[in-house]
């Protein structure tokens, strides 16, 4: 049994990864940390674990969770990268489901988090957590960088266009729309019921944290620069991404064909058959991504839709995903269960 | 491998059923079957089975699914009743889901369903299939009456109060609100989101067909007439019930004491520790019941607040429960999954 | 024109009586206080007022309060009571809508609310906001209290039964659901969208401020002691209260002649033919509260439903509809709007 | 007073234009139509009426209608077309708020709704009611078809760019959303909550009956043929529509005062402050249509977001206002109404 641990467990992706790794075979939970509720039983704070989990939130303890043979932070961003650097030194290995070393250049960091980056000498040893693009880094890692859940759907989306080159990567558009639970469980009155439900807004239009990590993933995999739009919206539902992206073709390509071969191997990325569209509810609570792609009008430009649950393809279960490939397990491992529908 | 067949797949009881059915780690699903859908894959009317359903519908035929160890009834009412005897006759387990055989009096049912029962002679064979109170004849039980959702959260809410006999029989209040699954996958203008979301009302009240189902198992409970006077609503939620259960006590007793007394060796019922209250969301997708006992400001009115997942425990996974029973499985087999929280 | 204030803006209760005074053919809207928002402009806070209203936010000043013909608070409890006597005392005729001065009796108010009231003596000059019951105190009242939301649904629903004597009084039971709205716009974890949308729960079961002014009011209608048992729920919605209201009769009555002829001169309360039922949507953004009486099965239990806008008539619409009386205004006047549907 | 009858009552178009005529000062409903629902009370199907109309819906009748200075069709597509021609030789006023006369070309309509056009030589008697282009020939306009809801926050978005030739009018992109009123009171299984809420997708991706709709009035702004990607997806929300914009700048342009000088004297077309972006329920209820114009980083893509509530401005608010224009009343008459909020 793998022996795993938790910083950070209070928010929506900790108790993700609870369901997650208290179902998992092959992972035995031995620590969920919390500053702020240390003491209080988990189950207390989350009573669909009632049954399932005997363990209370403990403070941080850096012998502790160096004693486990990994750790994950779901913690916001600018803590992990504050105390991974000494985990990593005892010989932990970490997965890492916060910003902070998503991106490859620290200056970029500071620039769009508004302060300097902690640790920028440890960014190079962290390998970023997609598994359909950096499968074979993961596996030797022992820092994984977990995608954001915007950066996933965007990324999963475009990857065949831009591996095969066949758009236009000066005009990309992403328009993409989550589930609240993106924001976090923190009492904010924007996210109330009140505020949030029966309504849909646009939100970071003029520039968004996620953006500099998609189009560096992006340029990775066309090879070139590429320069993106991309426009979060907020939806009225708990989990879900939905992200519609649109390109120019520059060559005349089947775009069926093209995107069920390159995902024919992965597990966890879901081509629908032409014609049929993907939905939110179809991935919640599962690991999947669903996509289709399709020519409006025969025309140029290929829209492809993309839903992915944001807290687990998009956050817990990537992660799980990432710590499956690192300790050599099947990659489905704790991961098979079905989407719940209705 | 228990062989299982389900008769009826295409409503929401049916696709739980799937869900569970196929995650089941002894159960073998054989046919599912729909006159409507029939030769469709399963997974095109439901996305959330993509990669874990390779099934079709089929026309039921009685000689296969009489070939099954187990046969499950997901239909509307009026439909197992015509069909079940002759599986019967072939030696065939039936778990029915539909109200078809929860009434003991033939004449009842005919009342509230508006027909006259095609099979009266067979309702003396069904076992109600309520674990917590009939368990043992389930065992042996060839055929079970799955109990209704509402039926489900109102009788183990009233459960241990009725066995002690602390409470007035003639006052029972039952104040139950239900999630839209709740009223199936048919077209109607009252389910639409347009119509049932951002709302809610009470409906049924001069009378609801699953009244009699309750006054007859609550009656069974306290060995005498009990009167209940029950109203249902309308949630704007897919899945979920609480019910907010009045009655007066006729005696002085501690009754958290009571109820964990009487729970405490239920698998799929908890009670929450004096001064929580249960939240439907907590059992989104679990089979567990999960209710609160409260005496409010000590006066002498006890509420009992119950929920339960109106498609698990109120329906399919009830069933499923049912069939561990009858094979001698443990209890929990395939039904250990967590809530989806948030 | 009557030149109006509100002290306390920024909640909900505040922002709908804006749209109210703004729609109020008679009312010019002088003020709008905020310590947190002084000097914002009021359509910035709330963009469905843009083009409506070029009002900022000020901060509070008696002399300028004090200087309009009506001052309405629409703040937390604890605000009101402190300020309010002085601007009585400068001649100023003041509505309420916080729960200050609806208990008559302070020491019941201060075991409630956990303090000390601010000026017990003043309670007795205040009025209680129900039309349908105290609507010519209203005329000359210099202090109205409005009504609470929950209590406005229960007392309304109660009232004919109580002053016709036809019910048990010592075995009432109000099962009420309130919107979201109703906790008001603080920044709370428990209603976040992620939280309490696709959920349903009981909350205040041991005791809720509401009780005592509620079995307040229905003593009074009674003319004898009440003693009710209150349950809030909490909707996913964002707007209305559904209250389940049940009683044992003690008479062989014409329940629905009754609630007609009870309330048949009242231009808000609106009771429904026999065999419909009120939802809460029918009256989203109205003043009315709209009912149906119910003996299920011709019992002797009655059901009362009654809907109303826990932020028109249970709020900001009863008391503009207090306004109206005290000014001697048509009692609906600026209060004839329609529904939202759908 | 201008005497209005509406064909077609008993859809979502049809209630809101009811709540709206009722509430307009100048406006007298005489009839309201419907075969499936002749000789029912309106306020039985739709409650938020009680109090506000004594109509009952009767059998269409074309001397009835024609004895009417306006009569609305709020009827699905196909209906107006066969009985408008009567209508107008009879010498009535239509406002049709269906499809049948939206499009110039009687093919292009044929191809989309795959029948014949019914009375193509009566297409061209019909202007396109979209206030904010072709005001002055609404005003002697016998024949007004009304823009669907989809099309007028499109086209009136990308107004200001096409207008000043400062875009790249073959990549333009709308990816909209829209609430589940949009798809009409009908019973269909999609549109349930058990199906729509707690979800989102993308829907009609490869051609929607809306884009040759869009294109012919965006060509008309441009001066030049415009090639659209259009993109629609299905909310889980009644009322509002958001649509987010793209398009490629072949100018430097101050965008901002662009869009507020284009529309500065428009009374329901808002322009937002830079920074700040639109919300649907900020216009829920209302006829505004209110949009924000963004370029993020400064990059030469500009981003227009527009939300309208599809049952006002994108329906029945709108019909309203070309009647108001066409009837010499002010443009605002009985829509000053304030949109509900929360």
């Amino acid at each position: 049994m793998i022996k795993a641990a938790i910083v950070g467990g209070t928010g929506y992706t900790g108790v993700e990864l609870l369901r997650l790794l208290i179902g998992h075979p092959d992972v035995a939970l031995e620590v969920i940390t919390s500053r702020a509720e240390a003491g209080r039983r988990v189950d207390e704070l989350f009573p669909n674990l009632r049954g399932h989990c005997d363990l209370s939130f403990s403070e941080p303890d850096d012998a502790t969770l160096a004693a486990c043979d990994v750790v994950f932070y779901a913690t916001p961003h600018n803590v992990a990268m504050n105390s991974v650097p000494a985990l990593l030194d005892a010989g932990a290995r970490v997965i890492d489901l916060s910003a902070d070393f998503r991106l490859r250049d620290a200056d970029v960091w500071s620039h769009w988090y508004g302060e300097a980056h902690a640790c920028p000498q440890v960014i190079s040893r962290a390998v970023y957590g997609l598994p359909e693009m950096y499968r074979e880094d993961i596996v030797g890692a022992q820092l994984v960088a977990c995608p954001g859940c915007y950066p996933t759907s965007v990324q999963l989306g475009f990857y065949p266009l831009l591996a095969a080159g066949v758009v236009d990567t000066a005009s990309l558009v992403a328009n993409a729309a989550s589930g609240v639970s993106g924001a976090g469980r923190q009492a904010k009155v924007d996210n109330l019921l009140s505020e949030a439900s029966d309504n849909f807004k646009a939100y970071g239009v003029a520039g968004h944290r996620h953006l500099p990590e998609i189009e560096q993933g992006l340029t990775a995999m066309a090879g070139q620069p590429v320069e993106l739009t991309f426009v979060p919206h907020l939806l009225p539902i708990v989990r879900g991404i939905l992200a519609t992206l649109y390109a120019r073709l520059t060559a005349d390509v089947d775009v069926q064909a093209l995107y069920e071969e390159h995902y024919q191997d992965e597990p966890f990325v879901d081509v629908l058959p032409a014609g049929q569209q993907p939905q939110t509810r179809s991935v919640r609570g599962a690991n999947h991504c669903r996509l289709a792609v399709t020519r409006p009008l025969g025309r140029d430009t290929v829209v492809v839709t993309v839903v992915e649950d944001n807290l687990v393809k998009g956050a817990s279960g990537q992660a799980v995903q990432a710590m499956n490939i690192m300790f050599g397990l099947a990659e489905t491992a704790g991961l098979d269960g079905i989407a719940l529908l209705p």
